[in-house]
């Protein structure tokens, strides 16, 4: 199988990058593609994408040899197997909140007899190659969002679900699940004991421990604190921000 | 928040009158947008309208300052937050035949600690503004239709659901499970009664009471008696309409 | 070849009726495609239309028996020639102001040795069938719009271009060439006079004469004058008109 | 109503050959309408189709007379619904494991009282005509995929759910749920009884019994065993096929 | 008319920000409306942005009132009036090298009897309102790129033109025409030369002297030396800054 | 710069052999790369494509290497450079028919001082690096096609143009303009005595000598005689051969 630029960084034990696309554009996500990401995800829950556009971003940056991962809406069968299907490496399902909820969407990212994945790779098979059926099942990446006070209560079992790959933070809506408002790059005391949990979680279970972030510095504390993948920030938000920094400029 | 011509109009005791976009268009919805409706409803059930297309559509209607509603295919959280999430300040949602079909719709457009919406409103933060976060729970209008024989059995704990803004009557559907043929504007005595007590839930709740309509007349009778917001037909009729009006006056 | 109703109206030496597209939609095409139009013009100059849309539209009418017709945004090969090979069965090209412009434009659409058509008729072929190319040249057709005053004093050498179908009068910028406002339906002497002008050169020469018109009433009278071809308002003017009067109905 | 070309087929006792269409295009899709098909099905679930570009491509074909069928990624009655408001005549759904899968897969293609479809056939009342609400029920075609072992051993129950008209085996799925490779044409013994405890549980039930196959010969021999309906492959496969045949040719 | 935010910063003496668009994307240019430009143009020339798209992009920027410009592909009339149709309230035209090549251009920018651009400004009207016609050839904002050794000989004549609204400078095409390699923010004196040249044509004759720019010092040192109207960077260039920046931080 | 498949064939004295596309479709663009070609057209002339989806085509086929071809729909420097500017490596302009047709479309190709392209390559330098601008001049490649008895008379000449890298022949085209029917691989002595005449200017200005072919016998034939580039078929028509023969197979 092809575009495990992802799946190197990590057999090395070096720490991964991820890029994120919420803008549905070929044009942006082949301009992040350009740049030195491990994998790029594909936001199809809070980014501005549906399944069509996915594809296309998708097919746009096969070149670089980057990671292509989608975030799907929901834990719902249909798309995560969709996005598989159109050639995605990986799948970040968001609010998986228990041992069952991981268990399922960990299933359908597996073909028999592992999972229930149907069998037609119509596009994978193009860009991976004949032997995507044999490999698919130990290839594929599949990353649980534990992002709710239930899912950190359930994160033992969550991690410890039978060929899930990692678990991805997402630190806004755990932050907002606790009482706090939403937002990334948390230092509550408390948030940040959630977040060493989720990575104690992973680190017994010997899975990715992911987490998205914003700025370098805190990435980097989190690279030294034990995580091995991490997002940086999104592509709307790099965008809206050197606008406003170069609109602060020239108008004051 | 933005885009609250509904909210003001209801808010000052007035009636709402909603628009109906089924045509997968930009150019129709801008259209629609430049005529005194107060909400104009992107349907994604019946409609020929997916989630890519009704973001575009979103942005096309934002200069009007009418409120944009979408309705979803189906009670299902990932394609409500999604179009929450690309600015929709409304949901309606098909076929809630119960308390329980309520309390899941509702909760998934409120954010924690009411309902389970997931935090990340990417295009809605940029439009509404930064108090986003603050505002949406007490600002999004979430509607629930009641179009069955077992809705209507169930009508009072629907209305009664914690967060519901309103429920929004499918004359059509409700007419077919109760034995009639489809269609709006119904006179006949038991749908009417049917009407009626749905009318009264909403009352007694103090909530929104909503229904589909075609003609003018029928449109100021369900005013009369009560209803506060009311769309008129859909853009699909309406162009059909005048477009069988002119071709029979000049082919005759 | 197929798709000719249009033709099947004329020949028989009835009046032709032809719809307008401005939206760039399948869906209000293929709504208008269920009326009783001889032709539909997808227009391309002030139509919000490209081609790779008009494409689209094409495909969706098939089934109606409606003549396709295209209005290009200027006299230039390249797009004249793109629209038939993709199934349009005639061309409107504005702004013919001489002899010279028009036999510039009816050459783009024919083959040699009378044109200079480019054969290669990708989708007409599969559309039309296997004798697309033979029967092409005298089935294509060509409408010149006369539309200025320059047009006007050259109406006569115009309407002689060999191998054009007819003329197609654009009311409003030949109003405005004659140092009237804009609009159409034109009553004023003067403008009268100078479509009684166009209509006697078309009779001459046994072309085609058409007009744009808005209303019932003097559509009717432009066939009575004698007129064999003309087309109802637009879509956009048509489904604003019907969401003008239903919004007022209930407003006011 | 209309687009009934396999319709007619069955009822006549011939035997129905079914197109398909993974490729997200117009293009193609109005390609394959020109031959000789008597059903068309656009595979929103291994296809590289959503539900946009299953409405473009659905009204690119019409003209052709060829039935519309959609392949729907799974069990979910929002897209079932979408797709025949849009117009398709019929729906194949995957992974039907049960009598219960079977069931609410049925119902949600069907009006009340018989099911639980809403009301509201924006496009298919537009295309197959004003008494769609009345014949809907009994021309809508469900076809259940049967392609795992639990299937299989429910076979029965499946094949005799109320209002089901037939079931499609996915040969490749149920191999692997077997413990084989994925694959078509498939001549194992034990595959073999598979697929024919399933023919003889459609022959029971008098529903069609229909199987995706590649080659002729296997079409043939299918047709001769007492399938009702094949598949031929799929276009992206035949265009792979001759792509490779002729660079083969001329590079060797 | 709408949409006037740079005409009234001009009116008032003041600077003009301009923002460029070379992504075809919606989401990126209401992104960027969102930000203190007073106008955003399309880039049809080498922005990666045709008509369809153009559309699209200027109905995601009418909330915010800046003005929409368009930069077209060529001196070309058709693309010139469709998008003025579309709702662009300037254009910027290539290669402007010649008084005949900009009499060309602006003339197509204006109605009778000072242009011979066709009335028909289907969604123009809609968004600017109904005196469109009699307000669009005084408020049409029409921009000649001055950017060749040519043009540059002359910039007087092109300067003097009746209607055109200024002039703006293509500096990484004038470097390539006079001999240097391409870029922007050129500091050479005899660019700079060059640029003082067409600065003092546009100012004795009362129009818009516009550059193109990258960094905000450059930007700042234009509006002193005279400039009224600057354009930073552009949205792919912005892009890949911040990208570029941010990766740097994190890989080191 | 990159995408250079078919450069380094010809460098080595080997054949090139091209694809053709004219399907407006990713998908079967992606396939085709898959396969072992030089180089693929993306047909804007005859084929069913648009600016906007060549970009996506040619962003789809980034990872094979090959060389991303468009031939224009005519001799117009705005699509001409748009293409380029997009990241194609050659162009294909039809219906050049002098040696001043030869100019303007070689020059529109050539940056300053060979030529009059304009600067702004915004993906081509995303693409083939940041040297793109210096090597572009000496890498493009120019294709004029002679289709014409007239273009045939003046075949020396336009061979002889500066910087031309290549004629391609249109033998359809040119066998109607000869007053034969249109088709390819044609035998008729008369069009084989052009098309040596044409070979021969060629191989006399050590120029690409291409042209396109349907069977693999005639292309091996044409690369006997001295061709040095020919495309095979299309996409449209192989896709519809293929089809064709497996119906004929299973219908009789």
């Amino acid at each position: 199988m092809k575009l495990k630029k992802l799946h190197s960084r990590l057999l090395h034990g070096e720490k991964g990058l991820n890029g994120w696309c919420s803008i549905p554009s070929t044009v942006t996500a082949e301009i992040m593609s350009g740049y030195d990401f491990d994998s790029l995800t594909i936001d199809l829950q809070h980014g501005l994408i549906d399944y069509q556009t996915a594809l296309l971003m998708m097919q746009s940056i096969v070149a670089s040899g980057i990671t292509p991962i989608a975030r799907v809406p929901w834990n719902e069968p249909g798309i995560i197997m969709k996005l598989l299907d159109a050639g995605a490496m990986g799948i970040i399902c968001p609010m998986i909140n228990s041992a069952t909820d991981a268990k399922k969407f960990v299933e359908a990212t597996k073909y028999s007899p592992i999972g229930y994945r149907s069998t037609g790779p119509t596009r994978a098979v193009l860009i991976h190659g004949k032997k995507y059926h044999q490999e698919a099942n130990e290839t594929i990446i599949s990353l649980a969002m534990v992002e709710t006070v239930e899912a950190l209560n359930n994160v033992d079992e969550i991690a410890a679900t039978e060929g899930l790959s990692g678990i991805y933070i997402g630190p806004s809506d755990l932050s907002v699940s606790m009482g706090f408002e939403p937002g990334l790059d948390r230092e509550e005391p408390k948030i940040e004991q959630a977040f060493i949990r989720i990575l104690s979680a992973c680190e017994k279970n010997n899975i990715i421990a992911a987490i998205h972030c914003l700025s370098s510095k805190y990435i980097k504390n989190r690279y030294e604190i034990g995580f091995n993948l991490v997002t940086i920030s999104t592509d709307i938000r790099l965008f809206g921000q050197i606008l406003g920094e170069r609109i602060d400029e020239i108008r004051k």
